[in-house]
Formats: C-alpha cells, sequence, structure tokens
C-alpha cells in the first residue's frame, strides 16, 4: 500500500519543513550528509555533492562556497535535531537519572541509523588531524558530553541513588567510550551486538534507579 | 648529542633488517603506512606514496600493483610487528592473566604511537563498508581478539581468580570497546587520558590477580 507522494524522501521531508526559500539549502544539507557518510569527509567532493542534488557546482557554491561550511552546516543541523528529539527537556544538573533515559533512547534510535553512525564514526576519527575542519567541533563535543555524563552522576548521587562504593573520577569518558568503541564494532558486523542494552547494564552497576521508568 | 648516521629513520631501521633485495618493499610499507595514518586509505594515492618513497609510479607498481594489495601488506606486516614485540609466548587459554598484562603493555606501549594508533582507528571505521579492501581483515580481528580475551576471562574463571557474582557475557566486546573508544578521544585530545589504567582498573573489577607482575 505504498503510496510515492505518501512516502517522501528523507531530503524531501527535510526540505518541506522549511519555508520555500530555505528548502534548497536543507535538501543540499541532506544529500551532503549521505555523501559525507558513505565516502568520508575527505572523500568526497563539491562536485558530486551538486550532482547528487541535481543542481550545477555554481548553484552549490551559491548556498555553501567551501566543504567547510557545507560540513558545519551539516553538523549543526544534526545537533538540532537530536537535540530536539532527543533531549528537550533532559536537564543532567536537574535530574541525572532522566538524563541517562534520554541518552538510552538516543543510543537505541541509533540503531535503526546506520548512516548517521557511520558519518560520526568517521569524521571523529578524520578530526583527530588539528588541521580537519571538524576538529573544534569534535574536541567541544567530548567536551560537554563528558560535562552532561558527570553532572548528570553527579545529580544521582546528591539523591543518593549511587550503589555504595563506586568511585566515579573518569566513568564519564569510560561511558562515551564504550557507546563510540561498541559503534565501531556494530558498523563492521551488527551480529549480537545491542548497544543500548551494554550502556543499561553498565549503568546499572553504578545506579540503584530504574533507568526504564 | 644526536648524530644522524646513529639515529635512522624508521624506514631505514626496518629496511635495515631485512636481506638487501626486500628493503625496497619494506621501506615502501613503512612509507605507505605513514601515508595512510596521515591521510587514510581512501584519501591516499598510489602517485602520493611513490613520490614519499622517492621512486616513480611505475617502480610502486612493480612492488605492489593495487592499493589494496599495499594495504594488505601494512597490515600483515603491524600484525607481524606486534605479535612479535607484545604478545610473544603469550596464550590466553593457558594464562589468562598472562594474556591482560602482555595486553596492558600493548596499550601502553600505543600512547606512544599515535600515527598507528590513527591508523587503525580511521581505517576501522572506513572498513565499516563491506566494499572497503580492509573490511574481512577487520570483521575477523574483531573476532579473534574477541575470543582471546573470553579464553583469558574464562582461563582466569577456572582458577577462581575472577571476583563473584561476575557475569562475562558481553565483557570482551566491552573491554575492546574501552580501549577503542578511549583511543578516539586520546587522539581528538590527550589531555589526561590515560588508556593503560583505565583498562587496568576495569579488569580489576572482574579478576581478583595482580595485573601487574
Amino acid at each position: 500500500m505504498n503510496d510515492a507522494r505518501a512516502d517522501p524522501t528523507a531530503a524531501e521531508r527535510v526540505a518541506n519543513s522549511y519555508p520555500k526559500g530555505e528548502r534548497r539549502r536543507a535538501e543540499i544539507i541532506e544529500t551532503a550528509f549521505s555523501v559525507f557518510a558513505s565516502d568520508s569527509y575527505r572523500g568526497a567532493s563539491m562536485v558530486q555533492i551538486a550532482a547528487a542534488v541535481g543542481i550545477s557546482r555554481a548553484g552549490l557554491l551559491h548556498h555553501f562556497p567551501t566543504k567547510e561550511s557545507l560540513l558545519a552546516a551539516v553538523l549543526e543541523e544534526r545537533d538540532r535535531v537530536n537535540g530536539v528529539r532527543y533531549f528537550e527537556g533532559a536537564d543532567p544538573q536537574r535530574d541525572g537519572i532522566d538524563y541517562f533515559r534520554h541518552l538510552l533512547r538516543l543510543v537505541d534510535a541509533n540503531a535503526g541509523q546506520r548512516e548517521l553512525v557511520q558519518l560520526f564514526a568517521t569524521l571523529s576519527t578524520e578530526a583527530a588531524d588539528p588541521g580537519h575542519p571538524a576538529h573544534g567541533y569534535f574536541v567541544d563535543r567530548y567536551r560537554w558530553l563528558e560535562a552532561d555524563i558527570d553532572h548528570a552522576l553527579g545529580e544521582a548521587a546528591s539523591r543518593g541513588l549511587l550503589r555504595p562504593g563506586r568511585d566515579l573520577d573518569g566513568v564519564a569518558r569510560d561511558l562515551i567510550a564504550l557507546i563510540d568503541g561498541l559503534q565501531i564494532q556494530w558498523l563492521i558486523d551488527p551480529t549480537g551486538i545491542d548497544i543500548g542494552a551494554r550502556l543499561r547494564r553498565r549503568l546499572a552497576e553504578f545506579l540503584t534507579a530504574d533507568l526504564e521508568a
């Protein structure tokens, strides 16, 4: 019962959520996201992205004068979408357990978003080079992610929800590493890997609260 | 007190350890390793590697007819070197604790080998694509690494060296993820990250044996 008109592509869905004048820009960002995910940022060219959108190179450069500016727009858009979709209302300093429930929903959702996971995995290793245009983005991203998790653990501890004898030093980085590292294994061979289940299990070693509520 | 003749480059050191006829081949592998690490496998070209070695493209193709064959040689050489340098005599099914001591020495040594860590981090995410020439290598690599760690944990458990109430299911993958994930953070910003220390700490949550002996 698929109706082509009722089943728009991802690019069309994004494009339709913008005012008419910004649709082309949104369409370029969505296409660049796919190209960066499949061919890596370094491997992708502006000519290739223009062709995938179905516009000229000059038309693409009108919206994004450099590949760097296009990458910045792709990352900004993904953070905006993730923020709205998974972290709206979440505040690790106000309710740490609620923050972890939001984080777990994001990790579970990623199991259905291979392209997104692939993009961030590839970019994060490319961006280790200080000359890479996303280097600053990833330095910042790991800092605020670590700070958020530290705050969430600290808030839970302040309410007596931490198991006795647990040392939280370095745990935020370990939890991020668990997610990132399992994603690499999952991308290479997803058989038998449930990242959300492993993260729940690790969090349950520290927290007494029910993370499913 | 640096004497240029007493301080050979890495390529020279490798080259000198081979019979004269194979020196050029070893030199190409060492140079390709550096180029793949800095520019990624996808981003590197055979012309660029030939120039870095100081030979013609035809000269390079005489030794390695394709970039794929050169990558295979680079990975094979790294596994050979790592096996000799860090795992000689280690057998996870015979002595699990001894195996973990070897693994910790490798992880500690990696802190001084940024280029090597960068190469494997970049390749492992590129190779998620089933069409990538290193895909099979990484599928196999994660399988034997997981099997080795499982064997080591099982051997230690069989000698009563496991803390009570520990479930080992999935732990091997989690440990690999911890190493891989912390390496990503370390490559982006090494400040305050000691991967060996975190791995020791995690292993000590499972094992009662002294891992430093």
